[in-house]
């Protein structure tokens, strides 16, 4: 293993072993408590989120080693026009492994490139947060004892929400996963999903603005929230925003064994009186979370870091002959940045950046 | 032991008993260096504060124990719009103690309500600062080998000064101190401290407007900064900021054992030309901070935690009829919050906020 | 050894033995790894540095201590109107050893003169940045196997670049090191560096407007930043900006052996394009500053803390009869500190600011 930038590139094997390593810490805590002895984690927060943050800062503690970095843009030498790849190359002259979010995507692939340690994405924009969906699914299968065979709601923002995006991907590989599809119309499925992933991998799946509609069926509820930051009008955000808001009522039908699951922060998408609910399973999450970050860590740093290409062999680049358009990817900052694009269609001239994979023209 | 929210809420037997493992802390530092390997502090900073963040981080840091936090709210989740009562749980999942210090008043109470490990707090608007009152408590003690048969001057800003309340309140459980409380007439002390704690314990008390009248009978001398953000109008506080200033003549008729004590940071309140003076204890009384949540840390992580609860038994409550009018009370930004009085006083209708202990009406 | 605030003050003895236990540190470092178990390091920083902070911070860590501190001034009691002398008291009740960068001149050295710790600079200012220049003599060290008989280019901004300075004072203390200064007319070296320095201490040294003309003669190269918050007109920045860009063009006539440094962070005075040339040197710069900084607190700690004097033995100063006029300096807004010129030419009534250097009129 390399570094973690996405969910897509982990392997099923390696996804179940990060697993299997997760169960043995919390049934053996002590074991791991010096696994890390003497090793530094480096948390490079360009765009503040304490609830990551301090989850890698835990899982690293708790496995023994040390933590240095910063929690927002503006005390780091970004501040001085310094670009990813210097912010890399200088870290890993000071830690053993470091853990990015950065508003830019595509920020932690460029990470990766020129650091020699490995990266963890922690949160690229829009675009992915990889330990998030390890923690989903963790969280699933140690409520249900598996990731197959199950009916999977997922409710709020689809649209914009990258953990939704990455959950469906994740799931994706497992047999018989059903996913419900809720959110108002403007807060759709993107069709590329929909084409990429549920009709390539052949899962089933169904559309619903309704949260009741479908309540009785659900093994997992993931509920999501509405994110103010990601709209372009305000007005849009305060018409949607209590829609699909999950009481005690809503879930009254629900099954006993159905577990809600939110990536949180939340802000008022589960009423407070579904927490003391034995369903509710958002904070177990969050503990998941860190686990899934020891486990992470300790695969990492298991073998001497190689750096990855950013060619695929057997695919097809186009270097420097487009631009990315995408304001939120990295190449639109970072100096001397080829822009390459991964040809994924060549019979329809698509192809996508390897940075944001936001589509070519 | 709970959580410490208050300096009201401690028993006397439980003071007596921190000063003297602060004590023996003092005199057997190596015997504490490792009595919390392996355990985690949270400092949850909502609003900055160097000292006081930094005191608690050493203190955990010599008990063998690491830390992890964040030092202002804005790179913290509540930019999100997080509830304090999702930050507790979340942070509970990651550490096993937490130290906050915010802007709204009876966040900590909030916290503490919603966490599952012990939560200590840091100072909460204007309300409470309980470790700072632990701190000046073990100064004069080790100062003066008692907290007994005292003569105690306060100077400076009695009116907003919440660690002038919490000192007076502390100091009347002991026999026989006297209070000299020092003040211009628009910062004297308010009248509910006078009514619910000096008249109803009994304490002597005089007051004055200048700082020279009562010198030469003070064994403690409390100094306080007039703290800006406290003022309405500006125009009043650089009016009234460079009154009270000690200097070297002002203490020139006061006892030889008197000390000298002051929360810092100070502005000009105390001259710089004070500091060499053996009476000058005021940055003793940072390191006797240090060693007092060194023996705090120690007490609360003792046995498990019980969660507080929020009613007292045999004291009656209103539930939701009155709205807490406080815009510094933390019911003010909380969602789903239930406002919650306790009746002080029936028969005339009194009741004051759980949180923030304003009266209702 | 007392507290590093420039380089001037160390003796050559001094330097090479911080060299020497750097090059042990590099060796075996499973040897220093507990090296300050139980100690804990301090890091001051009032102004934003993610490199020099983490570079601390991994240096203490290294060693087996640990590290509080702060990484901006508003999240620190100097918001709150502190002093610099009463935050080194407060600190002292804390740390074991201080890193202070601030924005005032003469920071550190206030608070080496109050702390009860020693206290390192970690750059106050366009005044001293000493760890930097230690940074760069062991790369040029441990790249050329000597500091002297070398040919250095120093090219960029150097008049008002603080590492230059550092650096041409740090190189005059060994034999036949000649220096070519580099820099378009409006950033040339100032006249007093010429006097004081190189003319004093006879080393010989040339000025060229043009990067190529001594090219194939230097040892070393010597790149900095043009820093736009030194500059007070914006449109002389951008003028000036991107002369001097080293391409790998422009080293294609230069020694084999020539190793090229840069303080960091660069924004584009160095293509990327030179990073994979063997030459390139400024990364393990990075790592040999982190060396340098475990040297240093390894070698402070080891003999109790004395405090500095402000006045030199042989020296002649004037007390408070002139004022410093550098708003940078922190006697702009230090309280209550005595303005102190040292008398540097008595005959011509010359004479410097302690805190800052700056001449006194």
């Amino acid at each position: 293993m390399k570094s973690i930038l996405d969910i897509v590139s982990l392997s099923t094997a390696e996804i179940d072993q990060l697993m299997q390593t997760a169960m043995d810490i919390i049934a053996n805590p002590a074991k791991y408590s010096n696994a890390c002895r003497g090793k530094k984690l480096a948390t490079l927060f360009f765009e503040p989120s304490t609830r990551t943050r301090l989850s890698f800062e835990a899982a690293m503690l708790d496995l023994g080693g040390s933590v240095i970095g910063f929690s927002s843009a503006n005390s780091s030498s970004a501040a001085k026009g310094e670009s990813m790849a210097d912010t890399a190359k200088v870290i890993s002259c000071y830690a053993d492994i470091m853990a990015i979010r950065h508003f830019k995507e595509g920020a932690p692939l460029v990470a990766s490139l020129n650091s020699s340690v490995p990266v963890i994405n922690g949160g690229d924009g829009g675009h992915c947060h990889p330990t998030q969906t390890l923690a989903d699914l963790l969280t699933i299968y140690r409520e249900h004892g598996r990731l197959d065979n199950l009916t999977v709601g997922i409710c709020g923002d689809l649209k914009y929400g990258r953990t939704v995006h990455s959950l469906i991907n994740a799931l994706a590989r497992y047999n018989n996963v059903k996913v419900v599809l809720i959110s108002p119309v403007e807060l759709a499925i993107p069709d590329y999903v929909k084409h990429e992933v549920l009709n390539k991998k052949g899962m089933q799946y169904v559309e619903t603005t309704s949260i009741e509609e479908y309540m009785d069926q659900l093994d997992v509820l993931y509920m999501t929230r509405i994110q103010q930051e990601r709209f372009p009008d305000p007005n849009e955000y305060l018409r949607l925003k209590d829609s699909y808001i999950l009481t005690p009522q809503k879930i009254a039908c629900a099954k006993s064994t159905m577990t809600i699951l939110h990536p949180l922060p939340r802000v008022n998408e589960i009423s407070v009186k579904v927490d003391d609910d034995p369903r509710a399973c958002y904070f177990k999450q969050v503990f998941n979370g860190k686990v899934m970050r020891m486990a992470l860590i300790l695969k990492l740093l298991e073998h001497p870091y190689e750096k990855p290409s950013l060619f695929e062999e057997g695919s097809e680049y186009v270097v420097n002959e487009i631009k990315c358009t995408n304001p939120n990817c990295i190449t639109s900052t970072e100096q001397e940045l080829d822009h390459v694009f991964k040809v994924v269609n060549k019979q329809h001239g698509v192809c996508r950046c390897v940075y944001c994979e936001k589509q070519g023209k």
